[in-house]
């Protein structure tokens, strides 16, 4: 499982590549809520997402094969993985599904790699992915389930835990789990609780919490661009077994409520992945208990916003 | 002249109303420039813009009549005088120009302010504000000219100092003044160079800095919803002779530039006046020296984000 120090390691090794982004303390009123709120802004992150972190330590951690790096994804991880390797002078072929938003598509060609359409989902482009680097010799570097995919991830919880100290909830997007699986391992025994929250429409840690184990789930809804994997990791799910406190639910209405709630009230754009984790506090799928001060990881900013407004 | 202290006195006034908005480090790359640089992130205010806090500070220094405040202005100004008195419970009459954007007068009305359009320049809408003003008893909040005014504008500087202490040149759009104003008093001293960015199009503190004195100055082009005053007020020029360090120009194309950039490369909705102060790097009308830590103020948002994607 990784630790924290796995966390602190990575940080160390990304930090001239990714921005630490900032947290904002505000009012809940503008947002609806009776709660002041912490907002970890991470949407801010180079490429529009949480995922250089994760992709940058993986490539600095391991040597990168003169073929580079192929991976599968949403759109997020795949620009992420294009950035870092135009960053670090690697190759990079990418594998997305046919309806990945132009966006996304758009970010990974402007980054320089190639790009490959394939599938509905995120599980058969990641198929097309491993069988295109078994060919070539890439490396892989995984969406969610590599532990240096985790600690990168997790850095994300240790700048929030830095910079907000007082938080005693944490509100973050499941898909995959690499983003709240690293936070929860960064978290654990420092007394917040780590909440997940996820789309009705892809229910991958509640399903797995309940069931012991990761299991394949449906995969549907506004936020499966980003939110869309099968199932979780295994080494996500050893962390959040112990380390995430709750999974709540909030439907697809509640997403797109958040989404233009988060351009009324700050002009972010967030897409709905990165609009779920403050769903659940709109919808009432978590109540912070008083005294609480809730933390929201805004993860993602990737869409069109035309959506939002 | 306002001095530090009266700015420290408005940063704990209006503390409970405002967001301390974040400031963000990043590598100049994603923005085309070979420096890093330092962004305060103003923009994410509550009403999109810093004008809050002149507002508040104005509202909370002096007894507001039952009549409520009247004020005029290009938008930004009359969104938040009219999100202020919402707030402390007063009512808000507010003059803009006709051709003031819709995304700033949705905010004016939906903040429960009483909107008049008059005229095409904020000038004639100041003068419909005066008049009204003096038949209804309002109090006026004008939108850079007064002392609370800029001393709630100064906080911006007080709390960007706080945070980025590194900083050896801060980058600020002026219009009539009130946030370079501010922020150069609270520089004043303290070993940074503030430094005016002005669309060609409405030079209003270029022209009085060389004049040595407010004159009166074309009022033009794409920022001029929020720079389009037609002088900076007198009250910062006292200030901006003395510690402004230079002011200088950037064309509308640079602007608009600017503003796609801060998409690209952070998701930021930057309206054009938001956009102006980083347009001095990307032109190179303001040229860091070496060793330089420039920051960046990114001061308003209210736009169509379809203009800057």
């Amino acid at each position: 499982m990784i630790e924290a120090a796995d966390i602190e390691a990575a940080a160390g090794r990304i930090a001239p590549h990714v921005r630490r982004t900032p947290v904002m303390r505000m009012a809940g009123g503008d947002l609806g809520l009776d709660i002041p709120l912490i907002l970890k802004l991470e949407l801010l992150q180079a490429t529009g997402s949480f995922k250089p972190r994760g992709a940058f330590n993986r490539m600095l951690s391991l040597p990168v094969p003169a073929a580079g790096v192929a991976t599968a994804s949403g759109g997020n991880h795949g620009a992420a993985v294009a950035y870092a390797a135009r960053a670090l002078g690697h190759k990079a072929e990418v594998f997305c599904p046919v309806p990945t938003p132009a966006a996304k598509t758009d970010r990974i060609r402007a980054y320089g790699a190639t790009l490959h359409q394939v599938g509905q989902a995120y599980d058969e482009a990641r198929e097309a992915s491993e069988a295109r680097a078994a060919e070539t010799g890439a490396m892989i570097v995984h969406a969610y389930d590599q532990p240096e995919v985790l600690a990168g991830q997790g850095t994300v919880g240790l700048e929030l835990w830095q910079d907000a100290p007082e938080a005693t909830h944490v509100l973050v997007a499941t898909g995959g789990g690499g983003l709240i699986g690293g936070i929860a391992a960064w978290y654990a025994g420092r007394g917040a609780e780590v909440i997940s929250v996820e789309p009705e429409g892809c229910p991958t840690l509640a399903t797995a919490l309940r069931e012991g184990r990761p299991v394949p789930c449906p995969v549907g809804g506004l936020a499966s661009d980003s939110l869309g994997a099968r199932q979780v990791g295994a080494l996500m799910f050893e962390v959040a077994r112990h380390h995430v406190a709750r999974a709540v639910l909030v439907p697809d209405a509640a997403i797109l409520d958040a989404q233009k709630r988060l351009w009324q009230a700050m002009r972010a754009v967030a897409e709905p992945g990165g609009a779920t984790a403050l769903a659940a506090l709109t919808t009432g799928a978590f109540v912070p208990p008083a005294g609480a001060r809730v933390a929201v990881v805004v993860c993602g900013s990737n869409t069109d916003p035309a959506k939002v407004v």
